[in-house]
């Protein structure tokens, strides 16, 4: 049976998901012809496959997977017809009652309660259907196949456990997840697509290549960038900044914390508070409280009130900015002002959400505020477009698109003039069209302060990113009171652009990583060069040609290990180091070095100079 | 009077503190002539002067400092000869009855308090001295000068409220600071010093060269790096970041909290809490406590004990980089691990202490760990002195000494063997004779867990700054249960030395915006060159001029002003650029730039290549 849905959603239930609700019933159909005594509950298709709950006493390990799917290819072979059955309340309560639906009833006196419950939630009136395949029955909407022979491509994923409805006092259910696709071919792909995602997963290779740690004892979500990874970002941080001193950006450096009272007036806190960090109350006003015997409910109260003051971590790095606009007078000769930060901010994530460095508790933001007149805000949301589309070329990311989200035209809940959206939806528009972006347009999905572009990118295996934001404005500047002086010598507000293209360090890092398998181009990778000596009486040279590398600029290491040489090459691959050069006996006489490529393998022996010349260019030209 | 002191104390008061302790007694004296119902409570001497506490209606204001000089003049003038004067108890009390200690009496029924209070201080049995000048007498123990005539070159500074030995209960009293010397030529650069300190102050400096902002809804003590501000600390990381990678350090990035626990281990928390942010309980505790009506007194004791988790913000970057060291096997071939930082940290400074970029509540340590073994202890010690050696040359600032705190041979309450401790002294004392410090040593002051070094810098203005340390650590090691593998397979533990040379980033800005009254060399400036067209007709060639220097990578802007080219120059003076390009009709056809440096004035004219040629180069050695 799948989740109630109204007839329209039904009908909206895609082919893909109609074949594997279907899957789902034969898994089903396979299980209890395995363990007569399982009773389904509740086995809807969700992204990328199916699963189906159940009660049963023997524990299901992916052990069991092969046995299973044996059944379920041969159910799919015996080409059972998919057949609704509409059922009066009554028939489907004694059938409920019997353990028949979901189940084959072997267990005497044990009616499905989970049936019994939802024939309940059924509106009077409303017709009840089941769905039948074989001997196996139960409560369900469909839609379904025309029969089981379409469900042969299907494969077992996982087993979890999982309560009824997510409802803990139901008593715990097994959940076997599965994948089912129309052809053979398509379903092969996806798990190797999966194999590939899996050998490519940041925190797996984020921990064998030494890029990040995460440890239990400073914190879940908190990312110490190891030597390895502060490399990566170093470089990406280098790069980033000499782009943004060449758009006329300004870098600044803010503290961690700001008071409640900020956040009071940008509208981050109290609203937000269940996203952040709890607040460090003003050491005076704890120890006040303390001394007269307040509660943790007054403390509480107290901080979301105004009552007292506190800190919080920032969680965002626009009020610091603001108030460092708001610290000069300001010209319209001196706009815009694009005042650009690293800037690692502080968010509440439940722990069942974090991941890596995909999903973390603290991140740095590659973050700006553009501070202009509305006439400027068009050539500025270009310019921001313009360095996006700089570093993922760099980066060799070519395949990305932007979710333009534009107000609802019937809705008066925007602050800011009607002018002024026009001008900035505009603006946005053209500057996604001039760069030749796919694009979609979302109406009524701007925040209400403004209109904004987000970013997506597909990675070498063709998965989707959500990265970071081009945001325009209008609502800060009124709250902090911002203002500039006009050629017409009056004050007027300036319009704000948030804009954090990649959203975080931590996260672009962390996709940078799959994408590239942690092979990194050899202008980021944190080792460049390893130079491998065939034996250790060739260290000498081989501290020589390191120096000499060392000496150009390159990040190089010597393996000064007595393994064989073959050894050495095996664990530089491993490392990922995209040059290795080899050096024995001919090599020393000629003055050359053996080249090794971690992919293009053996590049053959050329003078040391000639490969320094060569490698500085690649990390120059930040080739790919 | 006098704070009573034992006789060596009084012994130990150097000449120059006798002077201004008698010059004090001139001033009260010259004070009772003008204001005759003053009545003095405390003078004593204080670093740079002198003050005197007392109680008057009339309320001193700056204005008042020329007529009570002129009257100190006359007094010290009249040669009143400094006598001390032995009175039994009950004299003493008698005279503090009729308000004649520290008074003339001219108020009636009013005893001076706190004399009567004094008297009751001193042990039976004791000697009760009063000096005595001309009209005034006060309880004293002196000693003086032998007569007001050595007093003349004083000067007075400024007026605060105090209260009687720091006590409210006692009613306010007023403050007059002056300072005073043997001869006028002292006294003279004294003066000259502080004007000269006084235009240099960092806090006025930052402000009008726009360097950084404190601002009260951000938080005191909490520094925004401005854009030009943030210029400089960018030039500095750069610089300190090459010579970092130069020595073989790795940078690395890690969170600004940590685990309340991390810190217990570290044992950083809770003893040190009354310097650090409260703490930040985390989330669920602090819910359940609310919902369970718990008291902020339960909250503080369970994150003091460890009942509750919580997090601390970051007060020292140790245990971070100690998580880094141990997410990885190590073995003695690794060593040393060399962990580098600019990382922010967060401690709680009294808000009376805060000042400008020197007392802050947030500072960027140049920060770095270094874990070794016993025997590279010596080795790493001169490493960590050559970068700062290095770095401060660079920066003009030659005259720096060295405090080496070592342990007291006599106590047992040091952590680590006494062999490990001869080496590490002998090591730090090697590495600072080696470099040709000056030094001193200081038995007993180390810490419990190692031997140290301290910096102090000369600044151009003679003045001393407390920079950063060296320390070695045979404590962390062994608490975070650190270990190695060594050459005889065997676990051993590291040494670890903390080293941040320069303490803070925001110190040390604060400490060069005061050596360079602003005055950055070009390589540090935030605006190395300023183009100045004579009028607006040269804007399009001023504009190119501009746009060459800055694909050089030079810092360069472009005054649009339509001001006269006098009033240009000055503005860029007061903005302390370095290079000023005048441009006008003879440099637009001669393709020159006519050159004006800020302190060198008229450079003549010059072919701009050559001009870019040789601020290139300026930049790229880091002249100064």
């Amino acid at each position: 049976m799948s989740e109630r849905k109204t007839i329209e959603e039904r009908q909206q239930m895609s082919d893909l998901e109609r074949l594997r609700h279907s899957t789902a019933h034969v898994m089903a159909t396979a299980i209890l012809r395995i363990w007569p005594d399982a009773q389904f509950a509740y086995g809807p298709p969700v992204e990328n496959g199916f699963y189906y709950d159940f009660d049963l006493d023997h524990r299901i390990t992916p052990d069991d997977f092969e046995k299973i799917e044996a059944e379920m290819r041969k159910v799919a072979k015996e080409n059972q017809r998919f057949e609704r059955v509409v059922i009066s309340r009554e028939e489907a309560k004694a059938l409920a009652e019997s353990g028949r639906l979901g189940g084959l009833s072997e267990r005497e006196g044990n009616p499905s309660q989970f049936k019994l419950d939802l024939i309940d939630k059924i509106p009077e009136g409303e017709e009840i259907s089941c769905f039948k395949n074989g001997d196996f029955l139960d409560l369900c909407a469909g839609p379904h196949m025309g029969s089981t022979s379409k469900c042969k491509h299907a494969k077992l994923m996982s087993v979890s456990s999982s309560f009824y409805m997510g409802d803990e006092s139901k008593g715990q259910l097994q959940r076997v997840y599965g994948t089912a696709f129309p052809t053979k071919d398509e379903l092969m792909s996806h798990l190797e697509r999966l194999e590939e995602a899996k050998k490519r997963d940041h925190r797996k290779l984020g921990r064998e290549l030494q890029l990040f740690h995460i440890d239990e004892a400073v914190g879940q979500g908190l990312i110490l960038w190891k030597p390895k990874g502060a490399l990566v970002r170093r470089q990406l941080q280098d790069f980033i900044t000499a782009e943004l001193d060449k758009q006329g950006y300004s870098q600044v450096f803010t503290p961690h914390i700001g008071k409640l009272d900020l956040y009071r007036t940008s509208g981050h806190y109290p609203y937000y508070q269940d996203s952040q960090y709890p607040a460090i109350p003003e050491r005076d006003t704890l120890e006040k409280l303390a001394d007269e015997g307040a509660s943790c409910d007054q403390l509480i109260n107290g901080l979301e009130t105004g009552t007292f003051e506190g800190y919080l971590l920032k969680p965002m790095n626009c009020p610091h900015h603001i108030k460092i606009y708001a610290s000069e007078h300001r010209s319209y000769r001196d706009l815009p002002v694009r005042l650009a930060e690293f800037g690692t901010v502080y968010r509440w994530e439940q722990s069942g959400e974090l991941s890596g460095m995909t999903r973390v508790r603290g991140f740095t933001q590659d973050d700006a505020h553009l501070f202009c007149t509305p006439d400027q805000v068009a050539a500025e949301i270009q310019g921001c477009l313009g360095l996006v589309k700089t570093v993922l070329t760099s980066l060799g990311m070519e395949e990305y698109s932007v979710r333009l989200s534009l107000r609802d035209p019937d809705s008066d809940k925007y602050v800011g003039s009607p002018e002024n959206w026009d001008k900035a939806e505009d603006a946005l528009r053209e500057a996604v069209q001039e760069l030749g972006l796919e694009y979609t347009e979302e109406l009524g999905e701007a925040a209400f302060y403004g209109p904004k572009i987000d970013f997506v990118v597909k990675d070498v295996i063709g998965r989707d990113w959500q990265l970071g934001t081009v945001q325009v404005d209008y609502n800060l500047p009124e709250r902090f009171g911002l203002e500039y002086v006009g050629s017409d010598n009056a004050t007027h507000r300036p319009v704000m652009i948030h804009r954090a293209p990649f959203g975080s360090l931590e996260r672009f890092v962390g996709l940078l990583i799959e994408h590239f398998e942690g092979k990194f181009p050899t202008w980021l990778a944190p080792e460049q060069v390893r130079v491998l000596p065939i034996s250790d009486k060739f260290l000498v040279e081989a501290e020589e040609v390191t120096a000499k590398l060392a000496d150009a600029g390159v990040r190089v290491t010597l393996d000064r290990n007595s393994d064989k040489v073959g050894a050495k090459i095996r664990l530089a691959r491993l490392d990922r180091v995209p040059y290795m050069l080899v050096l024995g006996a001919r090599e020393v006489e000629e003055g050359t070095v053996s080249v090794r490529h971690r992919d293009k393998d053996d590049l053959g022996s050329q003078p040391l100079d000639d490969f320094i010349g060569t490698i500085c260019e690649e990390i120059a030209n930040r080739s790919l």
